[in-house]
């Protein structure tokens, strides 16, 4: 395997391994576990259901694999903290959740590693050409850290 | 800049972002507020310190670069929970975070791209020839992740 391969690889392997925590922390809670407060006055577990699944919605446009599932659902779990807007039911949210990842999943599996150092959605070929690191990697690198960040706020609500 | 290279340099880049995070988040804490719980019966602020640094002294091993600072801590901070310890003083905290940080960068701003994708130090060889993720790069992926895990544990101490 060639280095570029290997570095990729393990990349890809970090971030569904941190993707499969999420998923059985999620899928296993029911309606009234998600309806908890991380702690009190913070966000509830659903809403941070939601907001990951939002940050991961908008890694379709960034690596450009797929069209967004749910672009309107940004209002709720993006721009608005939790416990202001109304929030899809949890239904909606597991089926929404489930289609994000197949379509990331389908795509990420068909790049190359010229795929992936290629420009991001949200970078300008002038702002790309001054740091070539604003790059489809760097959104893989910094979604995992920022779903391993909630996941660790996560592991901290009432069983 | 080759695509390796360029790999290299963002995994580096997002390990830098979350370590100047946690640098700014824990050496602004007073010693009150380092006593602190996370949340009633959780662990305190100075214990996930210690414990990401204990974490990163081990990469010194793992990576192969440096002597460890202190491995006689890995008893208070990665092999027993919070409460159970005499810890160290916040000084020596802060000593040891110092230094660990110093002998990482410094170990790290040599590595080649070979460097990275030579096994590290906890795997052997019979089982790096079967699994060639099991590197250097893996360590920093890994523990950048675990970095943010506690990271977004700690966000939500009362300030």
């Amino acid at each position: 395997m060639s280095t570029e391969k290997i570095l990729i690889a393990e990349t890809i392997a970090t971030w569904t391994s941190y993707l499969k925590r999420a998923n059985k922390l999620f899928t296993d809670l029911d309606a009234t576990l998600l309806e908890q407060e991380i702690l009190p006055h913070r966000n509830r577990m659903v809403y941070i259901w939601g907001h990951l699944t939002a940050m991961h919605d908008r890694m379709l446009q960034l690596l450009g694999v797929a069209e967004r599932v749910h672009p309107d659902f940004d209002a709720v779990f993006l721009t608005s903290p939790d416990k202001t807007q109304d929030l899809p039911a949890v239904e909606v949210i597991q089926a929404w959740w489930d289609e994000v990842n197949r379509r990331l999943d389908e795509g990420i599996s068909q790049f190359t590693a010229t795929d992936w150092i290629r420009k991001h959605g949200a970078v300008s070929d002038e702002d790309f050409a001054k740091d070539p690191l604003r790059n489809r990697l760097a959104i893989l690198l910094t979604r995992t850290n920022h779903l391993a960040y909630h996941l660790g706020q996560a592991a901290l609500a009432p069983k």
